[in-house]
């Protein structure tokens, strides 16, 4: 059955084609650069797609809430590190977790450390989390008094493991030069390794953006990559220049309401609680929401003409339509939105339709059927 | 027991009395000028809270998709309207719902009545949208000869009733002179209640948008005023001048999970999926994505010393935060955040905690427990 007929209301895609492609040739990097792949699983969030991913290789992955953590546990993962500044009111549900999942977490500073070693029942790993120049979070990467005491701290506790560094260079969103930002990462991870590595000899150091991850060509002695966003990818990669618009594995599909053709516009039903609202700035100044794109029985289709949502609220996605579209488009037809943000859409609706028309899960399993 | 000590992860807080002297004002509002308050439920999203909000008399309300109607069925109102251009691949579920709930629909283009007159099995009210001049959708309020159209073919169908014209003045969020639009508005209204009430003696005119219904003085004959944001108000709000901090009714709980006093900052787990990404302009030019109050026992406080979130990612709040709160605030502790838009982080987060510890559904159902 084609899988447009069961399609009423707002309605994720996922092509499992471009999905496994993007998987497979992030994979394909890292053994080339001999790095281990774990991805962060803050995109996808789905254990079918986790299934995917093993298929290429990939036995460890990463989430971002102790939450994602819980929902991914005991589905097939070697180890779930949850790659954010851990949350000391969560060590009861660690501790409950990691009684069946190995799992490790994050830390940035000596108190939740302190914490950790007092009242964990279970073995945890942790990895020390080191800003490299992004200054969102983590470890100054040379403030070795914090990093010795945090070790130090987790050395008095049998259920602590330490195993390694890890650096989120997020500036690679937004500062051009991605290859001096990897530069700069690389040096100081190797740093730190030269300076830790006697006395942990088995520790790791782990980069992790998908901006960087698909760019670079140089990773110096870096154990693990853990990029994200690239299993699906999105409208803001393509312009960071990490992937083309057709390796867009994720498509917003949603119903045409009116058509306004005096004004060139389409209305559909397709919003903020949809699409959630990262927008690109058009070279005329104007908000891009997202692009479309043609469904077709068997994905979609970048149209020659392009047309993008201009202005979105709660529920209404207000496109700016090119004329090949108009002529092509009716009330109560599909169209596909190709998002700006894939992580945010993602987390906004909670499932994906696949192609052959199954459901696939997602952590906030918030699948549209009333 | 203190709702505090049952929170570990980001938690939306809602404060019932806040919340009851909102819906309390506008309902006397609405009594005072003679109009009925058919509330717009995509902020509140919630059977609870349509309670609470049934005690002001409060008989009829306005749901945002055809979802939310279907969540808010038989709860109770005499009259579900759907202000959201209809959606014809969903009449199916509408003659499903229409069987056991009244309900309306809101039209904005000939195609749409014609697939409604064909296809319902159940009895249906509808409102023509007018476009006054916010350009979002919406009849032009000129367009005599497409509105006559959509009232004949709905004349054909035994199952359509038409209810009267429904006019959103969204423009009161961006244009400074709300009592402007405001008259326009009244203007376009009651032109088309003179032109219509011959032939729909009954035929009523709604205007729906917190900032106006907040400030407006004058509503001229309108019958119904359908606001939403209201019942929980937020910054956004506060800044067009529709309310004081105070009246909002909402504050995302968020546990602490680092402290860097250098920078002034305090890393919070509280990010884009669960406040949303809406933001204010600092006159800076610094964006700010929600401000910071003080969790107490029996609710919260608003400190003399602003702090505010200054950037965001899927999960990370980063907190400019002031000597005062930096001086108070420790690793663990939580922290209340006053959003942005209200609508946006109660549909982000699907379920509210009361002062009290007791959960309030949400349409989304998405309630932190793992």
């Amino acid at each position: 059955m084609d899988y447009r007929s069961q399609i009423t209301s707002p309605t994720l895609l996922i092509d499992e084609k471009i999905c496994r492609a993007n998987i497979q040739k992030m994979a394909e990097k890292a053994e080339l650069h001999q790095l281990e792949l774990i991805p962060h699983w803050k995109t996808a969030q789905s254990k079918k797609i986790g299934e995917w991913a093993r298929e290429y290789g990939i036995r460890k992955i990463t989430a971002s809430s102790i939450r994602q953590a819980a929902y991914l546990s005991n589905s097939g993962w070697e180890l779930i590190h949850i790659a954010f500044p851990f949350n000391i009111r969560e060590i009861p549900l660690l501790n409950k977790l990691a009684k069946t999942q190995p799992i490790s977490v994050q830390i940035v500073n000596t108190y939740t450390i302190q914490e950790l070693a007092k009242n964990l029942t279970s073995p945890v790993g942790f990895m020390i989390e080191i800003d490299a120049g992004y200054g969102r979070t983590g470890v100054h990467m040379s403030d070795f008094a914090k990093i010795d005491e945090i070790l130090q701290i987790a050395s008095t506790s049998e259920h602590l493991s330490f195993f390694g560094f890890y650096i989120h260079p997020g500036h690679t969103y937004y500062k051009p030069d991605k290859e001096l930002i990897y530069h700069e990462t690389r040096q100081a991870l190797a740093m730190l390794k030269t300076k830790y590595e006697s006395q942990y000899p088995n520790l790791v150091t782990r980069i992790g953006d998908t901006p960087g991850c698909s760019v670079a060509t140089d990773f110096g002695d870096i154990d693990q990559m853990g990029p994200g966003n690239f299993v699906f990818y999105d409208l803001m990669q393509v312009e960071l220049g990490s992937c083309k618009k057709s390796d867009i594995a994720v498509a917003l599909a949603v119903p045409v309401v009116d058509i306004v053709p005096e004004r060139n516009e389409i209305l559909v039903h397709g919003g903020g609680v949809h699409l959630a609202k990262d927008h690109l700035i058009e070279v005329d100044g104007r908000k891009n929401f997202g692009e479309i794109v043609i469904l077709k029985e068997d994905g979609w289709e970048i149209p020659e003409s392009r047309s993008f949502v201009k202005s979105i609220s709660q529920e209404h996605g207000l496109i700016q339509a090119s004329e090949e579209l108009l002529n092509q488009v009716q009330v109560g037809d599909l169209l596909g939105i190709l998002p700006v943000h894939s992580c945010m859409t993602a987390d906004a609706m909670g499932a994906y339709l696949s192609l052959s028309g199954e459901w696939i899960d997602h952590a906030e399993e918030k699948k549209f059927k009333v």
